[in-house]
């Protein structure tokens, strides 16, 4: 197969989703004899045996975890200027520098389990429209960002993760939930720590922004420019561009899922390729994975983004194909199986 | 502080349960002050935020994870000769063969997680009392497990978890229960795959034991000998040792709960340095750790034993402190904090 090309405006992307690859059922269905040969009762690993088997659905016979990889977009949201975060529009940027100092939360978990971890900022300084007036990006500006989250994965990878910095993004994510899936300000949380009088201004800011682009409750992609940020456009983009190429995807949190979520309200199954890793506690993200029928593999009451729930679960992951590929059957090691009858 | 000595009788057991060494509150509260001023909203890392303060109240200041130990315990059940398991008894000497030759899940999970693995079989095939008739241990035999269990914990690791392997041991395990929280069958569960039928046989086993042990219901360590077996006596000793020593452990699925339950029964604050690891989908699990008032860290409907939660959980440790140890500071990385007053 050729490699797909990062389409350049919405017919091409509208194309590409409509010749999506499935997995390798024949893959699977190896995985999940094997599983059942294994010195274990049938199921006693539990999610392990499914993750197993779901790395060989999209990887094929015998995967490897070589080459992981965690990948962060950022992008400035002209919605700070109305108080809808905790901190100021400049932590962006500087949390950029963090990451690429190495000093941030993704930085050592992506070292604590062996991914690497790569930084792309999307048109650094410049926020998005006010939303109130305008569309937070225009059609080109949001494909933009689309192709750049596409051409940055690897079609080699074994598994990758992308992560989100942005200031006043779990705004811009919680005003594409409700576009996507219904519901009003109830989506807005309290993101990096507002008080509940700053949750209250950032529903009513929702709202408002809705009702300014009322186009978007019917438009996914409509919804993703209007009320998204580069940064979700480029989490669009990527997980398109994994699924192409059948690169496995551990999704993150509220922003990461929400961003994800567009795929899946164009076509049902865009995200067969992906594992939820982590519940955020931010209160949105329940809602959308149970929106999206997704269980998440951990919940640690994190709530930080980058990255970080995704890269936890890696951890997990490794540890499932670790069982797989490396463990005794019942024949190898001479272990009786389970009585047939039992008295 | 001269190293503890295992226990030779009860009356040097109980001596060491009255006087058990607490955490070091001045390390827990420099790592909490640390955390606050990391560059991550407060709270934001969730429990990776609580792992690493109690690290630093078993460990002291600047923790490290360069000795993490799982240890699994293998003892041999009377009960199997009442039909309460799905599997043979001899599974228990093949799987502990497995163990040695590395063929078993926990010998992966160990190795993904970097973990060090050793096995001890507690009297190699000789099983315990028919506890219809008689104790499954009497006391000596108790104590000398539990002795074996408390020598077996090298007083320098920084983490431990304990695992367990033995035939029949869940319904050892729901007996405990019973003993130690009352309720009755109801603690049976399906254990390696027991049918509906193997279940009601296994409650009844176990409500007639029991009535065969009335004793029991009142003195924990006459329920651990009588209702017991000798890994979860060990695990007893282990867990007890490592406290004594100020390792903390993560505490694996329903049997290693119940034998860890022996010492909260005697002494309320006695798993202070424990972390429930993992909530096994053996039904009777999560009604022990609500009764112990503990929440586990995963979720992931295991149900194997060995340890294989515990040592899952040590990446989730391992990451928790990467990230206390590794971040930069709001002011080492030059990122403005939250907002004092927010719009």
């Amino acid at each position: 197969m050729a490699e797909p090309r990062a389409p350049r405006d919405r017919v091409e992307l509208e194309r590409l989703l409509t010749d999506l690859p499935g997995p390798d059922e024949a893959a699977m269905a190896a995985a999940r004899a094997r599983q059942a040969e294994l010195t274990k009762p049938p199921g006693s690993l539990g999610r392990l045996e499914d993750l197993a088997v779901w790395l060989h659905g999209w990887r094929g016979p015998s995967p490897r975890l070589d080459r992981v990889k965690v990948i962060v977009f950022a992008g400035w949201h002209g919605a700070v200027r109305h108080g809808v975060s905790a901190y100021p529009a400049e932590v962006t940027g500087q949390m950029v520098s963090n990451f690429e100092r190495g000093g941030a939360a993704i930085n050592q978990l992506c070292r604590s389990v062996g991914a690497a971890l790569a930084v792309l900022a999307l048109r650094p300084g410049e926020p998005t429209g006010n939303m109130l007036e305008h569309p937070a990006m225009d059609e080109p500006a949001m494909l933009e960002a689309l192709a750049a989250g596409f051409a940055a994965v690897d079609p080699n990878l074994d598994l990758v993760a992308f992560g989100e910095m942005g200031i006043g993004n779990t705004t811009a994510a919680a005003a594409l939930c409700v576009a996507l899936f219904g519901g009003g300000g109830d989506w807005a949380g309290p993101g990096t720590g507002l008080d509940a009088a700053g949750v209250a201004r950032k529903a009513r800011f929702i709202e408002q922004a809705l009702d300014r682009h009322p186009g978007a409750r019917s438009d996914p992609w409509v919804a993703l420019a209007a009320l998204g940020g580069r940064e979700l456009a480029a989490i669009a983009g990527a997980v398109l561009a994994a699924r192409l190429n059948r690169v496995p995807v551990l999704l993150d949190g509220f922003v990461a899922t929400a961003a994800a979520a567009v795929l899946a309200r164009v076509r049902d199954d865009a995200l067969a390729h992906c594992c939820a890793a982590h519940r955020s506690a931010e209160p949105g993200h329940a809602r959308l994975l149970a929106a999206l029928g997704l269980e998440p593999l951990l919940d640690l009451r994190m709530r930080l983004g980058e990255g970080s729930g995704a890269a936890l679960a890696i951890a997990i992951v490794r540890a499932a194909l670790a069982c797989h590929a490396g463990m005794a059957t019942f024949a190898e090691a001479g272990v009786a199986g389970a009585s047939t009858s039992i008295r």
